[in-house]
This record gives C-alpha cells, structure tokens and sequence, in this order.
C-alpha cells in the first residue's frame, strides 16, 4: 500500500500535536508538512519537545501553498481562518482530501452558523460538499469523501450516547445532556480562567443554554431520524483529556433495561471504537480512540440515562479525524488508533 | 456567654476532623471529647498530623459514657451505629444537644429508610423527634432543638438549587439533578476504585439511579410544598472538595430570566451562607460554609438550569451542623464558620 | 483593645486576596481599605467571586493617597514598584506600619538587589531600616518594626529547614535545597506555562542556579551565624498551595540522631507555627500558619535531610505578614492565623 | 520475521497491564498469555476495562505451568514471589527469555538484598546469570540474554542523569539524588496514605535514608566505573505517572559548561530514547518510552545539576522492558515503543 503523505495546518495547538503523535504509529499515513502561525521555521520539537528524538523538522507557513502536495490535509485552524483555508485548498485542487476539525464544515445551514458564531460563514459554498465525519453513525458517506467535516468532541459524545435511542426510535427526547470536559479542550492559548491555580480543584459549568455545539448535536440528531431540541450544559473539570456525557431521556412506555441494553448492542456491536461497558470513566479511554457507553433506565422516574466517555483530543478531536481519514481513503479504519486507554 | 462544651463522636473521619477544625475558631464552643474506635488513647496528632501544634489530648472510646458530660455531641458515625449511640444518649440525657451526621435521623419513614439503606432503622422511634437540619429552608424548627439530622451533602446542594421553585411555587419538577463530587465525600477508608492513580483524571457516574440521598431529597422538597420525584445521578470528580449539582426543571410558561432571578433573590437576600452569583465554582466556597447559586432560564427549551456550589465537608457537613448548633443553642449563626472561600 | 486599620495595595493577587481572607477572622484588625490597579471601583467580589457575603466595597486606586488613613500596610505590589509606594507613604508618614511582600526590602545590599534582579533598587535607602520579618528567627528585632520586609515563601522554609543546624553549630554546609512548590507561588497571571493542561501531570525544575530568592536564602543562614552559599533548586508542582523543601547538609562528625533532634527542639519547641513532625507534607499545612519540619540523619552518607512543608500564601506570605504585623503592634502573635491544616 | 509470544506474569498490577498495552502496538511480538493470582478465570476487560474492544480471553493461574509455553515470559510478581517464579522456568527451560520486574535479579550480591529486602533471597544462584537491563548503559550485555534483570524506576532516571559524569570521569560523587514521583510507582494496591484525597494537594517525601532502590542505584554506579555512596531521597507528588529526578554533584575543578554539554551528547547522541532538553519536564515523557535529561553548571557553588524525567510505568518499568526483549531477541529496538509523550 502506498504512503500517504498527510499536511497538519496549525500543527502546534493540542489537536495538532495530538495528529501529529497518532500519525506517528500510521503504518499507511505521514505527516510529511506542519505548518504555523507564529512558529514559522522553528525546529518542532523547540515548540512541542513531547517530539524530540520522534520528529524532526520545521514549521511551515500556514498557507495553502504549503499544503499543496499533500495527499490528505488536516487543518486544525480556528474556525473562520478554517474555511478561508479549506476554500483556497479545494479550489486549486478538488480531489485532496481535506479534514477540517473547525466548526466551519460542519453546519449545513449557514444562518445557523451565523446565529451561534456570530459572524457570518466565510465559504457557505463548502457546506453542501462536506460530509459530517461521525464515523460509526455515518460510515457509508464517508468512503470516498473529500470534504469532510469533524465533529465536536462533545457532539461526538452526545450523539453517541443517543444514537440507539433516536436512531430505533426508542426515545427522541427533550433531551437533557450534562457534559463534563477536561481543559485542554478549550485549546492552548492561556487564559486568566484557565490559568493552573484558577483551574485545579475547581468545577463550574459554563456557556449555559448558550454554547455553539448544540445546533451541532441538534443537527446530528435529526440526522439519525429524530426532532427535538437538546438543552445541553458544558462543565469545566480539573484534568487535561476527556469528556463525560451524562444524557437524560423519557423513557417509552414499556420499555424494560433488557430492551433498552439490546438496542444499543444492535448498534454498537461490532464497531471497533465503541463499547458497551458497566460504568464509563474517562480514564479508560485516554489516549485512546474509544468511546465507553453505557445505559440504564431508571425505573422510578421513567428516565433513560446514557453516558459516554472518551478523549477529547483523540475520538472528540484528531483520533476521529484519522478514523475519517482511513475510511474516506480505503485504509483499515484502526490503522494508528490506540484501541486501548492508557491507564492510569 | 459561656462556653459550649462538644464532643465529636468519630472524630477521625473526615466530617469529624472538619467539626475540629471549624471549631478552633468557634468563640462560644470548645471540643472537649473527641472519639474513635480504632485510635482509642492513642494523641489527637499522631491520627491527624494536620492538628499538630493546634490540640492536644487522646482519643477516647467512642461510646456514650464519654459523651454523657459534653452540652453538644456531634456523632460522625456511619448510619447505623450512629442510631444507637444516639439513641443511648437521648435516653440518658433527653436535654442533650445531639447532631447526627449520618443518614439515620433524616427520612421520617423508617420503611423508606429500610428500603434504600438495604436494614431495619436502629432506633425508629427518634425520627419523629428530630429536626432536618437544612438551615436556610428549616431555620424556625432548629430553634431550640434537641435532636438535628444533619442533611446529606448532596441535598443540601440540590435542595438549595431547587427551594426557590418549588417554595415560590415556580417548578414543580420532574426535575434531573447531575452532581458532581469531590472524593472526601466518599470517606476516608482507601477503596481500591478510589486508590489515588484510580481517580486521578478519572470521572464517572455512579449509583445511577439508586443514589441513597434520593429519598431525602424528595422528602425535602415535599416539605417545600413540592410533590414529584427527582432523577439524581452523583458523579466522582478528580479534586478532594466540592460538590456542584446543575439541577434541570421545565420552566412553566410565561416565566421570564428576571423573574426567575427574582424568586431566587426572595429566598436568599440576606442569608450569610447563600449568594447568588453569575457562575457558581466549587473553587470559591472551599472551606467555607458559603453556597454559591445561579438560575438560569434557557429560553429555546424553556428549561430552568440552576446551579449550586459547596464544600461537601463544611456546607455539607461540618459546617452546616455546627451553623444548625449555633441556630438550636441561640448562639450567633456564623459563629464559627468561615464566610470566604480559601482560593486558590 | 483597638481596632486595627489595614489597608492592601494590590489586593487582587494571590497574597492580596490571602490577607484579606485571614483578615476576615482577626479579632484586632480589619481591611478598610482595598487597591487595585486594573480593577479601580470595581466591587471586591465581582473580581474576587470568593468573597460573595463576606467583604463589600469596592477597589481604590492603588496609590499613596488611598492608604494614608490605615494604621498598616501592607503592600503585594511586584518589586520595584513596592518600593516607590512604600517611600512615599514611609516619607509622608514614618509612623506608618508597612509590610512589604515584595522583594524591595528585603536584600541588605542593594548590589545583591541589582545583580538578581537586573533593575537598580527604587528607594536603596529604605533597606537598612526594614527589618527581616521571619518571626520565629527574628522575633525580637519586629517588636515595634515600622518597616517589615515580608519574606520569600522559598526562603521561609529554607531557612527553617536549616535554622537550628547554622545557629546552634552543627553544620554550616554547603547546603543543597531542592524545593518544590505550587503553582500560586507564580502568581495569579496568566501564563502559557503555566496554563491548565501545560501545568496539570507535568513536574519540573525552573531557574536551576539563577533563581532570586538564593541571595536572600543565603543573607538569612549569614544572620544566623552561618556563612556558606547555597544550592537552591525550584521546582514546580501540580497543586495550587504548599511548598516542600528537601535540604541536604553534611553532618559533623560523632553527631548522633538523638542530637539532631534535640538541637531542632531547642529551636522550635513552643513555637506556635512550627512543629516537628515525622513527615512533612504540605497537605498537613494547607491554609494554616504552620510549618512543619523534620531532619534526618542518614548514617550512611553522613548527611543531614530537613524537610520543612508550608503552605506559601499563609506562612509563605500572607499569614507571615500578619505574623509579623501581630508582634510589631504587640498583639497576641497568633491573631487571625489558622493553626491547623485544612485536609484534605 | 516470525511472531513472538508473550506470557506477562502478574498483569493486573500497573506494570503488568502497561505492558499488554504497548505490546498491541508491537509488530513482532505478542502477549498470549495473562496470569494473575485474584482474577484467574476472569475476562481481562472484566478486570482492566481500558482493554475493552482491544483484549480478548481470561486471566490464567500465575504458575509456571501456565507460561511454559511462550517465547518470552515478563515477570510482574513480587519481589520474593518473583524469584521463585523465575527460578521455575528458567529450570525447566533454560533457554526461555525471562523479564524480571521485580527488584529479585538486580541486586548482584544476595547479602545486600537480605539487607535492604529483610528477607533471605529465594533463588539467589540466578543472580550471577542475570543481565540488568538499562538498555542505554549495558546494551551489549544484553544482546541474546536470557535472564534480564528489569531496572527499578529511580535506578532508571538516576542512572541515566549521572551515567556521562562517571563513566566520562567528570565527577564520582558524592552524589545527592532528590526524586519526584507519580503515585502509580506504588503499585495498585489501596493504601490508606494513597486513597485519593490523601494524596491529591498532597506532596511528601518518604524513606528517607532508607529506600530500597539506593543499592541498586550505587551497584549501577560502580558497574559504570564509579565509587561513591548516594543520597536518595525519593518524593510522592499528586500525579499518577512520571519520576523527576534532581541529581547534585560537585563539579571537577575547570569544568565548564560547554564541556559538560558536550559529555552528555557524547554518551546519548543517537540514542532512541534519551533526548537532551532545556527542560525535563514528566509531561513530555508521559506515556513514552523517553528520557528527557539536562545537565547544569552552577557556577557560584561548582555544582552539577543534572535533571532527568521519565515514565515510571514505560521507560522506569514495561517500556523498558520491551526494549530490553527487543535487544535480547535482536528486534529492532524501538518495536512496540512510543517515541512521543502524550501531551498534555
């Protein structure tokens, strides 16, 4: 099988680096162009030295023109700068692959974009080409895709906690989604409320009815057969990696734990990165591409309660990205994802 | 005014150092007994290295003949023996002032006690006598009290989240509680799944549905005026202190942000131990008695999102006990208890 | 006895903040007067969220003017310009007390000061009539001190670490300190370093030989009799409070275990914020005045291991500089300073 | 190049599970047999569910009898548990490839290990026959080795420090060896002192004078041409990976900085997993095979200050125990190991 020769643009933040460290164990993809904003021609590993004795090299301008040769791009811009990128890449040349881990590709309605961006979407035209790259829930659409948008870690999340749900027509909601985030994604640059003492032993939520991955999750909602609104709650927990998902649903009239267990079993099943398991911790998964799931209907109250565990910067972020990568190339879909958290 | 004698049954736990602690600082009481099983006769310090310095004296047996002299006992024994010790006492000594930290003064029904607690009720017949403990929602009972069940640290945070909905007749549920712990609140004993490599950038839920503080939250907001039952799922959070509960209601029709902060400010102007704050952090209220509040109304799902912060072993425990003292003995009500969270 | 003004210039760091909280629980002293420089009018609790019902008022500007009215002062501005604010208010009023936390005068030598710390000293002739205030080694020179150099946290516990060995003879050297601190000690700034995901599970030595408090390290074993310079190597850790020091000195023939224990409780017993114990550790400390220390003699080697454990925003910082203000007022020396740990 | 089968003794412990997780990643060897004394008969996942989708099968019996048959064979036992093991196999199979984990190979003088184990050695005629596996320093001792000695995790990073100042003749000591460790160096087992929020905000040092890796680090020494005694003082840190080890040595008269720099490129250049940085830091080592080191000149006080950081479960245990095998067995020597920390 041919190498492929695989471009990180904005190579240095955590998602970035985090692509950079899982291309290293590709046996069919690598990283051969990084590039930066405001480390151009430094030695890589001066600016992330986790690589000194892995890689060697400097960064490159963060331009299309240093991305021009790549057989993949990953871009890891914020978003905005994401699309301009994404629109000059694909205008030159149709046929590159292109992953782009910004928010920029993934809302098919523009307006939308707007509305929760607050800033109008720099390449609209993109949307209809892109496809979303949750690849358990969207595999077929994914073979052979140029476009792809990655999702959000905490819709990678969501959605995976309700999938079964929505997508057997178990429940469709309201939906109440409690989700609780390491720091790191919130990315690298320092901020006074991220700053390590105003972090450690703290917990807060934030963003309440407010942050932009609810449309997102709204939309993978409905693209697996359901309605409603979610109201969704980020919360801010202090350690680097992983996003627990704590998600509540009405349960249907009659449904018992047996059936409950079994549908999300037909679902997942099989899949390599998701697994059902008795108690979902973030800790399993770390460093992994895995997402923990599991469900349990409280009787009592008649509320379905799925949880989800995975890591942000791996299945939320680039790990998801190389899984989208290796299904739209052909590739074997595990090809340089840990299978296994790195415990503890 | 003179000087209130306490002795601390249990005093090697965590409730039970924190009572000592607070109560160095208290002006109007002094511990003078402090009990263990395991440590009896051995130096305060030699258990708790934390007090070196600040007490002196041994342990004694942790039976009522050691408490019988002490005007306030504050039992942190483990539900069960914690019936009987009081029970003991009470008969002995009806005027005694008792606060049990455990659960066995707190459900007034001994068959939901022997339902959730998996035992027959040690000593049901003091339920009838004992007052809740929850401060703010239950100060005129207190007055004067002789037998307090000191609340639970979970409903403390979640009946302070939701009082101002269902005393002001805003919310009547169904309403899904998601909180979040610290690790003290699990006790001191090691635990494998809480060995420090286990629960370092660790985070799970647990007790789905079958959490035992259900109950007392349910009968708390019963005596609000409330009647439904509560979806409660506790989650174990990486730091040692701290709970935060994100507490979810339907919002009824036509209620506006400004009226929901308004029913909040009705309740809580003018409590010491109470502020309503734009985005509660268990980082703030650390080693205080303070709760942090917020209320929020999202408008796109007409949900109601309040948020509570405290410090499981102060609001949740010691504090609020010794806060329950000072209101039963007429003393003055912060008597004791630090008002500013110990940041960072 | 009267009540004591206090004002606090730059009150929102984290000494700022530390002093207003131990200030809170004074029974002779109150902070009457707030500055800040970036926050001027604000109220004190929508910066300091901590502090809700608590502490009301707002920030004044960080000036002279603004604390002419207090009895104390004490200062947490960054050196160079505490020096200028405390000329001014020493020139205007030389009755005045003032505690400086900063660096300014702390060096005898205003050279020293110049070679460290790459500026000229603001205000040189200040320097001899500061006095050192670390309490338990100079206690009788702060009696009736109108201007007291807080000391460095690092410094605090390096030379407690070492105190009996150089003052009553038994070694002087060289002496290694390894230290390792919390995060806070970096102050409350955010920093990319020092950012939450960059600092959480990392671990580290910074400033290998270069670091500033060494001068001040080595001007404080000279005042005890000493004469060697020392090793000193920071090192930071992922928590927010506590310094450990690890001090490594040769042992003097024929000195037996016996004797150095003994020679460190001739020093220390009776003191009310040091104690010897078997183990330091800065969780035993957190948020109290104390410091604990042990030495060591191992036969092996012949060398001497002191350890000392504090938390560096109270014994560090804020709880020395009280300390301090206490014995130069003639207060009861323990006012307002926690005696026992905060654990866990 | 044909497949070579791994039994890991012991693997439910950190190391033993470490091991079956990077051994996925190897592309020659792989973990077919996995014993454990508490679990036999279990399914992994049950056990170590961060290898749910990844491990299939059940825990065997720990016996020889259930690990005769692999090529290769890891020993995670307990010292004196282990030896007994190994004596077993290597017995009935002289040409098997045996690991030892345990510190029951290391020590070549079985009079040291009664000494600092207070316990007779179970086999110690196996001493003369094992290789000690610090790959970098005894690479050639362990090309075709059947019996190897897997370096104890302080040995590793203190070794790796000091090794280029004595085998080099700059400086012999006498050495100060100050280490920083995670917590999971002390195995799974819950332990009072380690149950989480003793631990977390914690910080301590602990066997001062008296850890049993010291012999095993002064053995190293001589065999690199050295003589001297160190000083070992390990310390706990709140985080569950890495070792930050803080080496002091008097410099040789005239040395110089440049000098010292270029002794270290002289032994490590080229080396796969022993990087020259500015500054260690455990954070970027977490999760890989690597060794960061820096080496510096003190000028003021002549001293040497070498700092090295590592991952105690990796490079201080499975990782480099892989290495060790991969050398054995003439593999490529990177096989199966990560090159790259997982940051953050």
């Amino acid at each position: 099988m041919p190498q492929v020769t695989v471009g990180i643009a904005g190579a240095t933040g955590y998602t970035g680096a985090e692509l950079l460290r899982l291309l290293l164990a590709h046996p069919h993809a690598k990283a051969t162009v990084l590039t930066s904003n405001s480390h151009v021609g430094k030695a890589v590993t001066s600016v992330l030295p986790q690589f000194a004795g892995a890689v060697s090299g400097n960064f490159a301008k963060t331009e299309a023109a240093s991305l021009r040769e790549c057989d993949v791009v990953f871009s890891c811009l914020p978003h905005g700068a994401a699309a301009q990128l994404v629109h000059q890449l694909h205008q030159a040349s149709p046929a590159q692959r292109i992953i782009d881990l910004s928010a920029d590709l993934r809302l098919k309605d523009a307006q939308l974009y707007t509305q929760w961006y607050k800033q109008p979407h720099a390449a609209p035209d993109l949307l209809s080409q892109a496809v979303y790259g949750q690849v358990e829930l969207f595999r077929p659409l994914l073979r052979g895709a140029t476009l792809i948008a990655n999702p959000g870690c905490y819709p990678t999340g969501a959605l995976l906690a309700l999938a079964p749900l929505v997508r057997l027509g178990l429940s469709d909601g309201p939906f109440i989604l409690d989700s609780k985030s390491g720091v790191s994604g919130a990315g690298k640059e320092a901020r006074e409320d991220l700053h390590f003492p105003e972090m450690h032993d703290a917990l807060r939520a934030y963003a309440i009815g407010t942050h932009r991955h609810t449309p997102e999750i709204e939309q993978g909602l409905r693209a697996l057969g359901g309605s409603g609104a979610v109201t969704f709650t980020p919360h801010l927990v202090p350690m680097s990696r992983g996003i627990l998902t704590t998600a509540y649903a009405p349960a249907p009239a009659g449904l018992t734990q047996e059936q409950l267990t079994k549908a999300y079993h037909k679902l997942y099943d099989g899949e390599p990165f998701v697994q059902l398991v008795d108690q979902p911790d973030v800790k399993n998964v770390r460093g992994s591409n895995q997402v923990h799931v599991s469900a349990t209907l409280v009787e009592r109250t008649r509320t379905i309660i799925a949880v989800s565990a995975l890591d942000n910067l791996v299945k939320g972020a680039a790990g998801q990205a190389i899984q989208g990568m290796n299904v739209a190339l052909g590739l074997p879909e595990s090809d340089g994802l840990p299978r296994s958290g790195a415990t503890p």
